[in-house]
């Protein structure tokens, strides 16, 4: 096992109903002007927004407002939200909303209190601190609730990259599975096949012998392969919902990471779609993911039959390692179809013409050296092969 | 899934020789004045309480030391640790050693700054705050360094209970698994046996479809069967130790307990016999869980038989689910002894004549109210006939 420091000092509340104590909390963790963040649509038409509020009306906090984020979210509205908190003399950002929402406040969040351009951060810059950031969230799937991370895509050049730091950890987290109970089945299998990516990318390892973080993983996939399909067959499932809703915050919160290399090669790869087509992140992960599997598994062949055996329940095919390994892939991608995910370019919306632009962003566009991946490094002439096998 | 809030904001620094970085750590969180608590023996003879000291010198901290904490922490050092850091105005607690000496350290850090005596934190007042601690670990047993836990044992009447509270989770702990290759096996083994326990305490539930936290508790279970063995077999062995020291972590900081009830009775039943016999509570544990659970496991035969299917590797028998249940329980009482874990009173020097005050005392005792056990609550007369199925 490698070296390492851990450090998730984020408090989560969990549970039904939960958010109506967002002032509380807000107030508890100092907070006295509060930018609350969020998207739109259901935020406010479900009420939420106007309960957040009245919950902070109630701790008579301050507090100013700014919605709009989108999925794959935008610098644009980060230089206006940094701009309003630095006007309105901000102290606490509070996120309502998904991962989008949340990277988007803590881009904010760290934007506001630092002297350069935000997307220094974006470029591989240590985010140390932040204004403390609160969230509330309505979709099990970025873990960027419990995470040091956030990704947000520059639309000088339409780049989409990932800053991580201390400063990037939520002060607090609230959980209420029920507010996830309303979203449509398609994007509850998104946030499923993202947290499952959030495991595999841990999975994807050069360490040997890291059976405890293995182990945690396979526990974290095999409730996702429980779950989900029950989450999918009835959406009002309040307790598939809990279990999604904590394994989402286990998978990314790095517990089950630490102390062994990860890849994240599929995250970098999907990137590109989601930058070019603004496909759902998760929806590009399921026709990404199992195609850099098919790409790189005989790099460590009983690692993928491990993960097969564990966790998809095939038998070992103790003659031939890799049948095993490859039924798992098999089995993996059948899994995602069953949620009603799609599996190539084609049903994602994407055109293999922009294959030669999207592998040459992906391993040269801002600041990145010619490779990607950890667990072997893939150059843009791999990317573009990887490609291609979903078209 | 039952609400919950969940708060572990201890920075573990796990790796080889992080120890030396202990100045560091107590410098960056704060500390000025500093109370090193360690048992004796190892400690001392291995030189690690000197590079302790060398690492608290490096940056210019001033610091005083309180030995002699024993197995089964008693309160006689908790008192004159508090009076020790009173009179040298110590804000930071530094623990040297395994679980007895984070929880002797916990007492202190809280009494010292606590009004009246210390011991009502152990009889049932919550822990909200204490000095800040640091602990060093040298055994993966308790899990005491990511815990707001703490048990000291009570001179007064050899009462032996457990405290809670935010104020109990360390400000930073040291993991080096390194440190725990000269562990004789039979300790060894006792930590093993605990972080088993705490496991299986947690999976003791009444809780239905917590299939996260199930999973979650399942994995770190398979994990310590695979790597107990093996560094039961050689003591050597760094990748096992490290397996085992983040299994131990993870076992006890709650992550995999929230949102579901637990049950804690084999714990309780064994306090009173390492109150009674000062055995090791790794030693007591593996003779008390085995006969806890064959005891209640007709409250629920279905989670037994889960746990034997999905842990001990256990055919499930459709026909007769009882029978997997009983071979599960069967297969980790003989885990236990492979391991080298003692199975029946005689073993462990207890003696029958006891039982009957030793039952009293359990749930009677200082606090109680004639129930232990959140599975099936237990009465005195149940753990008399349970105490007797060991002997």
């Amino acid at each position: 096992m490698d070296n390492f420091t851990f450090y998730a000092p984020t408090y989560f509340v969990f549970g039904k109903d939960q958010e109506d104590e967002a002032g509380k909390y807000v107030k508890r963790f100092g907070g006295t002007r509060v930018l609350i963040h969020y998207g739109g649509g259901s935020v406010v038409r479900s009420g939420l927004l106007d309960r957040v509020k009245a919950s902070l009306d109630k701790e008579g906090l301050w507090h100013t407002e700014l919605g709009g984020v989108k999925p794959n979210p935008r610098s644009g509205l980060v230089y206006e939200g940094i701009e309003l908190c630095r006007k309105e003399k901000v102290d606490f950002v509070l996120a309502v909303g998904g991962g989008s929402t949340i990277d988007s406040s803590k881009a904010i969040a760290a934007g506001t209190i630092y002297d350069g351009d935000f997307w220094d951060f974006y470029q591989g810059k240590f985010v140390e601190k932040a204004l403390p950031i609160g969230t509330i969230l309505t979709i099990a799937a970025a873990g960027s609730e419990g995470s040091p991370d956030s990704v947000i895509t520059n639309e000088n050049g339409m780049f989409k990259r990932g800053a991580t730091g201390e400063g990037f950890r939520p002060t607090f987290s609230i959980l209420d599975p029920a507010l996830t109970q309303t979203l449509p089945p398609y994007q509850t299998a998104c946030g499923i096949t993202d947290i499952m990516a959030h495991l595999l990318e841990r999975y994807l390892t050069n360490t040997k012998e890291v059976e405890v973080t293995d182990r945690l993983i396979e526990g974290l996939l095999l409730t996702m392969i429980h779950e989900g399909p029950r989450v999918i067959a009835d959406p009002d499932n309040y307790e598939a919902r809990a279990n999604i809703m904590w394994a989402g915050m286990m998978a990314h919160n790095n517990s089950c990471g630490v102390g062994r290399s990860q890849d994240w090669s599929s995250h970098n790869i999907e990137h590109e779609l989601s930058a070019v087509y603004d496909c759902a992140h998760g929806a590009g992960l399921a026709v990404v993911f199992p195609a850099v599997m098919e790409y790189v598994y005989t790099h460590d062949v009983m690692r993928f039959a491990q993960l097969a055996v564990r966790v998809w329940g095939c038998s070992m095919d103790f003659a031939d390692p890799e049948k095993t390994a490859l039924e798992g892939i098999r089995r993996f991608r059948a899994f995602l179809v069953s949620i009603g995910m799609p599996q190539n370019f084609a049903e994602l919306g994407a055109d293999a013409k922009d294959i030669p632009a999207m592998a040459k962003c992906a391993v040269w566009g801002d600041g990145r050296s010619g490779h990607i991946g950890g667990f072997i490094q893939l150059s843009e002439e791999d990317i573009v092969k990887i490609y291609r096998s979903m078209v």
